[in-house]
């Protein structure tokens, strides 16, 4: 899933990186054979996941990318790292181990910390518990915290806990993130697509949406959305719409889980998340630190302080469930990534806020370029002639631009190859259609003059395939 | 998973752990309740992995040691840190960095290396693939490497991959890792248990249970085994056992699964890998660097260069495939792990045996003395009478123990409390039953003072416990 999405390295490549995803299958000159003269193993034998249509059009993505290295990329949604020393990474670990030590810890207890595999649920919980404190007003105890490889496994945390046979179904806000389509597709999980109105969540739509899974005899479970600066769309949802589906979420027992990478690195205030107003305990909080502090360490985790009780009575954590889950996915988070992790947090007493005023103005910025030209090649007299149109999000990396005409995989190519601008079909996030005529534009990774020069290779292309096909 | 095998953890401690997996379920002063005044959620909805009985006899073994903080344990199977400086890590993530620099990276491009996501299979592909070679005369491409997040994801990335529908079964060695069972047991994975012999592997039994499986209806599609002094039985495989099963794969179209972490940390000359034997590509290899290296980088590997052909006719890599499934479940294997491994690998030219000279003897004498005490408590004319008798694992961490009675919870909680031993029930590790008179030690973590005194109180125990029984 990285190329589209939170991780873009394939679309740039670092030092030694031949590219995110495997490439394309290929010919290899000869394919080695066992005795019976037949290939070891055939795809369609393989687990459904590795056929995902999705996978294909990230690679067909990423194809494109690697044929046109000149093309400027609206693909990715690369966070920016332009604001990062390499010797902090060593200097968050000193940071952190001496952090042990002034607590208390003796030196082979720092070195147990670092060397050893940790708890499983993680070895910074009361960090990021106060972390979330002050930076979200999310007042959680440290046992409902559980660290993660970063946001990706505690997707797959909670899917795998919630959903348990085949009647069991997950809702997901349409277009959709496909890290948590591709986590339930690992674990064969039906998901239902919710569509976003034109202003983003939609709880009518949400509520039929449940009825209509009952009626068919399944059992909605839980509901997926990113509220803030939604990846793909970059909608986000008002106050009284958290509320209602916070209402709405106790009023037919299911579970939301909030994913928002996006808040911190967004400029101006944010509204509050949903686990800050949940009173039920029906939002589990899906966290990210790829964007708030850096992608390189995994760091991600999941808050689940919903009460489980077990046949004899006895009460525990839901993220005391998904740990147990934990220990037979990666046993742990990397005691070293999350040593990086904690020193960060430390550096600024959890205010993560703190380490992000410049992000969050550069990527503003960046939106605001990214919109600003779009309004100057596009001027608003023409653009009901034309068909085109788009959102303005306050923040986070991306935005929807809707087109008049059908913004897939042929137009892409064209649009590369003969406009040197790649952007992503939105249809790759509807998990059941939608979104032909309309695409996505990262803009966390260009600089200005990129976003100028690709914003004007964008509304060529738009001009000529609209004449096109008109 | 982590508690009584690889990792050992939560039987010991680091400064901030509060244990590996949560603690058994307890009652919370007032569980919060929805509006209905029903709990959140029952366990029994939850996906069924979290109510695995292994997870709870896990949690059984985690409560006794701490209810027993003074009894010897040979239940964990925790590698020993104590030729480990915490310095090292400084120093392995600084000469990647600088090896990189070397290689050609400017200092934007190895910021990128630490800072962004990574490529999916891994970025230290290369230096891997280099050390199976040295180390193991495993040669094979880069490209057949997946990086991943422990051996635990690399065993979930191969069941996940393999097994395609519900006809389809996966075959252990019984007793059998926790880890790989489970991996099973996430993905609704049926577990086919192979019977060990007293000598461990037995290649009859495993055709036995092909064609039985085959004759049910099912798709044996692979074959999961510790190779060289498994987990938990401490038998190793002799050379033609290996070959034997090599042609018995090929025979019936199975990949079999080697799992191999205790070799280069096990005195003497080793057997060949399967994988270096290997000429049908019928073996995946799981690697782990948590015993050679150390545990807290949360690296390992997969190797898998089987063709697999797609119905176009396009052939790539079982690689390619399991890292479309790593980018559903945790996108990519922190590179801030993959650079302290990539420096240790770097510092001794890709031999990781060479880094652990010093720790395959000190484990070597650990169980040498472990063997002489049990010989010293139980003389060999006395073990008939007393019905007790062990194996002599020539490696590895671990030895299996037969006693005259049921070695079950209620045994070991009567030895920890009256002769403050712990131990692990060998029942545990088996997926299908069995074991029940059987218990596992492991030695790695223990001082030689320590082993003398837990063979001694183990010894008081056993006779008791007979006399008791008999």
């Amino acid at each position: 899933m990285p190329s589209v999405d939170r991780a873009g390295p394939p679309l740039v490549g670092g030092p030694e990186a031949g590219g995110g995803l495997p490439e394309p299958a290929r010919r290899l000159p000869e394919p080695p054979r066992n005795r019976t003269g037949a290939p070891g193993l055939r795809k369609e034998e393989l687990h459904g996941s590795v056929s995902d249509p999705v996978l294909d059009t990230m690679n067909f993505l990423n194809e494109v990318t690697h044929r046109y290295p000149d093309a400027v990329s609206f693909a990715p949604g690369r966070p920016y790292d332009g604001f990062f020393d390499t010797e902090d990474v060593f200097r968050h670990l000193r940071r952190y181990l001496d952090h042990l030590a002034a607590e208390g810890a003796g030196p082979e207890q720092v070195r147990s910390a670092i060397f050893q595999y940790g708890p499983t649920a993680g070895q910074i919980r009361e960090l990021v518990a106060d972390s979330l404190r002050k930076d979200e007003g999310i007042d959680v105890p440290p046992a409902s915290v559980v660290v993660t490889v970063g946001c990706q496994e505690a997707m797959f945390l909670a899917v795998r806990a919630l959903i348990s046979g085949p009647d069991d179904v997950l809702l997901v806000s349409s277009p959709c993130y496909v890290g948590i389509t591709g986590a339930a597709r690992l674990l064969d999980v039906e998901v239902g697509a919710v569509e976003e109105g034109e202003k983003g969540f939609d709880c009518a739509a949400l509520e039929a949406a449940i009825l209509a899974e009952r009626a068919r005899g399944r059992r909605p479970r839980a509901f997926y959305v990113i509220p803030d600066h939604s990846n793909p769309s970059g909608t986000s949802m008002t106050l009284p719409a958290r509320q209602e589906l916070l209402d709405l979420a106790e009023r037919h027992d299911i579970l939301i889980l909030e994913d928002s990478p996006y808040r911190m690195v967004s400029p101006g205030e944010q509204l509050p998340t949903l686990k800050s107003l949940d009173r039920e305990h029906r939002v589990v909080h899906l966290g990210s630190y790829s964007k708030t502090l850096f992608p390189g360490t995994r760091v991600g985790f999941v808050v689940a302080d919903q009460p489980v009780v077990d046949e004899a009575g006895n009460t525990g954590l839901l993220a005391d469930e998904l740990a147990r889950i934990k220990s037979m996915l990666t046993v742990n988070t990397s005691p070293v990534s999350q040593a990086v992790t904690a020193g960060m947090l430390l550096s600024v007493d959890g205010r993560t806020s703190e380490l992000n005023t410049r992000t969050a103005a550069y990527y503003g910025d960046a939106m605001r370029v990214t919109l600003r030209e779009l309004d100057r090649r596009f001027p608003e007299d023409e653009r009901g002639a034309l068909g085109i149109g788009w959102n303005e999000p306050a923040g986070g990396f991306f935005l929807a631009v809707n087109v008049p005409f059908r913004a897939d995989n042929a137009a892409l190519e064209r649009s590369a190859e003969e406009f040197g601008v790649i952007w992503t079909p939105m249809s790759y996030f509807y998990p059941q259609g939608g979104g032909e005529s309309s695409l996505r534009l990262s803009v966390s990774y260009l600089s200005h003059e990129e976003i100028v020069d690709g914003v004007d290779r964008l509304a060529r292309f738009v001009r000529a395939q609209t004449h096109r096909s008109g």
